[in-house]
């Protein structure tokens, strides 16, 4: 298993395709941000059905992949909710 | 050092400031990401600093600490640039 960390910049044409999809396997936590354990197997499909929801051309998604949750701290400050827009 | 990630959900009116701050310690590589290597003192001024940029009530900033970039694999699909939005 490894722990990812995913953040995406997604045009709002196809951005509710993509949570969607994420959400089967990892858990929203901000606006562009999902966390969540996966095997590599599971990683490798995320990355194909990402590539397959967005447009390459005008999307970003970085996947941050760590052996382990213990591995990162994590401090947030803010809102917890993941409703924020960086854009209005 | 520590190997810095920041993802950040921030109002418009707010988002130019922290940036132009961020910017000051870390690389911006997308639309709401920076990173970087800073000090654990650098570390603690920046979270005292965006602190008083946002609305803690509105906006949103997490910080994953790393010991070292070595620990994360990062994998990006689509456009490296930084300009994505995820709301237009």
């Amino acid at each position: 298993m490894v722990y990812l960390i995913v953040v995406y910049g997604i045009n709002v044409n196809r951005i509710d395709a993509v949570r969607k999809f994420l959400k089967t396997y990892l858990t929203w936590i901000q606006n562009s941000v999902f966390e969540g354990e996966v095997s590599e197997s599971q990683f490798a499909e995320i990355k194909t059905t990402v590539k397959d929801l967005i447009d390459e051309k005008q999307d970003s998604v970085i996947f941050y992949k760590l052996k382990s949750r213990k591995l990162v701290d994590k401090e947030t400050i803010g809102t917890s909710k993941g409703e924020v827009m960086n854009i209005i």
